[in-house]
């Protein structure tokens, strides 16, 4: 524990661009102190040989995992571990009073089924992880106020349940009708050197992958699910965009009621969002740029009716690396503690 | 006229984007000979002066638009002029004797209603119109042999159709379910200096436009009504992606037959292209990249089927200045002449 | 004047990239308040409708640029107009009492006869120039606390000196030696839409420009000069960079004495940079990415030394619309104004 | 060997950058037919599992690298694998009657010692490397003609020898102040999964590498000794760019004779490559831009004086991946095998 009135975090899985986004919010958050910085491959390494830009600003080294000094030294911690591995070290560090936020898909699902058919994994944590919120704070706020586990959402559901909840939530839309064409920029691979996502390769070019299988589409349905009130399926393609940071989640539906117009949307999705201080409904013809999320943990929301069709088109636009991962984490860290919701978060991107 | 075999062509708005890849691309046709070339604001300029690179291999001034000088000159016309000005010159140079290759929007649309409607133009030229041939030659190959006009399609519509053609010719899919989410880099956006094309702003960014209201929705329902044999509304959405050259269409569309597979729709898509030799079906599990197409006249088409959801998912890439607008025109040319149809195209791309 | 302790700023020529930069960083500094926006072409229009993504923070409209008005609402007041326009109105600021912050190249120059030769300009304010003060405070500290007229330098200029004021100072260099290689983001240019500027242009492609006569150079030349108590003459490529923000100067000189080796240049720019917050010097084999400085005031120094050429080469990295613009701009307010130097500014970059 | 008249080619190391451009250039060689195609970590795959854009043109699977059968079936043969792996077995192929393309650095040292302090391999094949011509055919033409092997140069001394050529063959400037700053896009890397050359990483960066001690410097040195004929020693820094393809090449140098003006050496420059098919001269004012040679054999110049300095600047544009690399081999093919220098050669680029 830090010496200070500041709460100690730990960041477990410090090395990838998931960590560094943590890094560095935790550095500038007012609540907080970085007390344990773990990796599995870069333990012993300096972080700052990792990331030597921050190397005037973090003098810490990466350590090993090991759950007892973790739990020792931090009141909070955040995993950022590949999928598979936060189940076996969360039931203990909750059980010696840690408040944890995983990162991972691990704790995500409600129904440990649906993520053994995802992601082709037994699991042994049923009762941890029936405790787990899921982490979106446009959503359940409440419950994650209460939480000791947060399952943080993947980037893709994110900015795909921003844009749909208003709709499923007030029954506007024919659910069957749901079409998610979402658009990412390449740092959602992570920090992994794929042949890929080299800037050679994926510079220039674009193309969509993962199609009708893609791991994030239960995540999205079961949300999806619990806000309609019946057992929801979507259609869900997501693709590569030359670009580092971003993702544009394009959203259509068939409206119920054809009569509806878009200041009625418009309308009813502010009504929604007011007391979500990162949500920004955009003013009718005006659609969002991923870029004016960059480093923030905003979501910018466009909305078109079309008359012809009867569909409803909604457009949001986050960071994948900051509302779609890391700074939401922060954003539930602020709820679980009774923080001021926006405690430590960037609202203001750079422009251009 | 060319004193030797080849034909005489002219360029007729040779500054732009579509204007270089045509001096590009007719330089090499082995057929033809650069015999005019034309511009508003740019005539009198050399050509070399807009594009520095081509002086070692084009010593030609761009001239004014002379109706008469260029029927005098040419026996194939290339018209590459914003909207609303081919069909003013149009009419009198086939009535001269010249085939006539429009790249703008003014010969796409037999009935000339919907032009008005969609471009806010009134016109007098019907029966020009009428005669004019819609220049997608994997559809429309025997219209475009017969033809000296012919209405080149615009970049959307080409990737678009090449998708849906076969799902509606076949009457495969429910075509009130057509949705059409396409990405395109800005170089679509032409040679025109306007902000939000700049590097600074749209690099690293996304974002989608004319949601609901693009122009080349009707061009596309349009060819779709023709392959539906019923009139067909689509649900259609641009979005501007930050690189130079290339779109992908992803279109979504319920099977009116859910027990169709993919393996299905792959036999019924290379059967529908067997004698389209620029298409290129991939196999299951491969989608798409724009970058495939670079430089080429090429469309290639990815594939799958959503047993869950009961839908096919579409997706196809294609260069928009090559297969999207100028080397499509040559295609159709060449089909005008009786030349081979890939005579001068480009089939290999750079990669990467 | 605000009713509260903070002091009124004014942002004219809010309506580009240093202006949006500006408002962002003065919306979180906590002393200020902004009081005046205004602009030339862009008056009468909301802020948001030229930034939408700004919207929820910024509800303040454009007005004309009204000395009085300006001179009557603000303490401090920055310039963000094209060269030639602050000299208009400047002394009259000063003379209501404002400190003025010019970021257009008109009070760089003690000099105006080196002003006029380079931006073929006749100037009347020799008096007002001459109590201008360079706003580099890394060479200029106690000038600009004393200032109240403070001409921030340009981009390559903060960079170049940057990185080549130690050898100076020093003496360590054969100043007609020195070679600046300088590689900029394309946001350098402003938010003027121009064909070069284009996504579709500069994308992807690379080139020098002002070759031997680029206006940065005098600049340049006057610091050196300043530093090495000589008249000194440097040669000074920029080049264009396919990306957003960043300058990298890539600087060359011959060394005096042959036997110093890359320890003793990383000591001596240690010292040197001691008391300099915003420069980092990084340790041997590091060099500079301009990534790294992105929405920050930093400057990243990275130093090699080739035995076999007697030469040593010094690399700098900056964000060419903060450290290089804006925010060091700032970071000259924060002096004039006896606040600390850091106030307000980011220093730690988002990554990757 | 093939049946027809073609000569049959083999490309060892077919599955990198270098490897597929060769595949899309001897393709559409007239005089050649691949007969072929081997890798070491590839061997047994398709070509197309590895590049699926060019299925529809290459049928051919990797093969294991047998030299017997290399010799056997190939008249000429391509090796494009990393460096030290060409000695082992160019020798047996030279033997067999192959002329043999080496694109590594194996063979562009007429003296091994140079090799193997840069490389830090030992040599055995002494009288093998003597005989090898370096592949530059604007300044070696003659003896590439005569060559049985041919070690093709890198892609920074390829961009930075056309620039400083015909300045060192006339004696015009001082050889000890050269200084080459260059700029490369990516694909310069190769097809190696590292995280330095990820999207995420390196789009939007820039900064130096191999500073001081970057390989390609005695590659540099050797050719310029020969030019000046004397010992030169070179600054030479590379730069990673956020492109795919293409090189820039600065080059500085303090002129002998300080009255000579840019027209001199334009004149000068010029008549130097009359009989260089591949080489042109930007006029004054002029600088060439990377994208302009984008897949093509060119390179461009661009030339400027700095009167006030005294010294000359001179820019040189190439594609990295093709007079860089590929294309240039094939262009010396061409000329060992008494073809038409420029048969099968790309000099049109796509633009933008």
């Amino acid at each position: 524990m830090t010496s200070s009135d500041k709460k100690a975090v730990g960041i477990i899985g410090a090395s990838g661009y998931g960590g560094v986004q943590l890094v560095r919010l935790l550095l500038e958050h007012p609540e907080v102190e970085i007390a344990y910085l773990a990796g599995d491959s870069s333990a012993g390494k300096k972080f700052a040989t990792l990331y030597p830009h921050l190397a005037h600003q973090v003098d810490l080294e990466i350590e090993k995992i090991d759950v007892d000094a973790i739990a020792k030294r931090c009141d909070l911690v955040f995993l950022g571990l590949p999928n598979g591995l936060a189940c076996n070290i969360a039931p203990e560090l909750i059980a010696k009073g840690c408040k944890v936020f995983d990162l991972s898909a691990d704790y995500r699902f409600r129904d440990l089924e649906t993520y053994t058919t995802w992601y082709q994994t037994e699991r042994k944590d049923h009762s941890t992880a029936a405790e787990a919120v899921y982490g979106l704070p446009e959503i359940y706020r409440k419950q994650i106020e209460e939480a000791s586990l947060v399952g943080c959402p993947g980037c893709y559901p994110t900015a795909t349940m921003l844009a749909l909840s208003p709709l499923l939530k007030q029954g506007l839309i024919l659910p069957e009708t749901i079409i998610i064409d979402a658009k990412s920029g390449t740092s959602g691979g992570g920090r992994q050197a794929k042949v890929n996502m080299l800037l050679a390769e994926a510079d220039n070019s674009l193309g969509a992958y993962g199609v009708a299988n893609h791991r994030h589409t239960p995540e999205i349905e079961q949300t999806c699910s619990d806000l309609a009130r019946q057992e929801v399926t979507v259609q869900f393609t997501p693709h590569l965009i030359p670009m580092v940071r971003g993702i544009l989640s394009t959203v259509y539906a068939n409206l119920r009621d054809p009569g509806l117009v878009r200041e009625d949307l418009l309308t009813i999705y502010s009504a929604f969002y007011r007391s979500s201080p990162f949500v920004k409904i955009l003013p009718k013809g005006i659609y969002p740029q991923t870029k004016w999320a960059y480093g923030t943990n905003l979501c910018y929301i466009g909305i078109q009716v079309d008359a012809r069709t009867g569909r409803v088109i909604v457009m949001s636009a986050i960071d994948n690396l900051m509302k779609g991962q890391a700074s939401q984490a922060v954003q539930c860290m602020n709820l679980t503690m009774g923080w001021e919701e926006t405690c430590g978060l960037p609202k203001l991107s750079f422009y251009p």
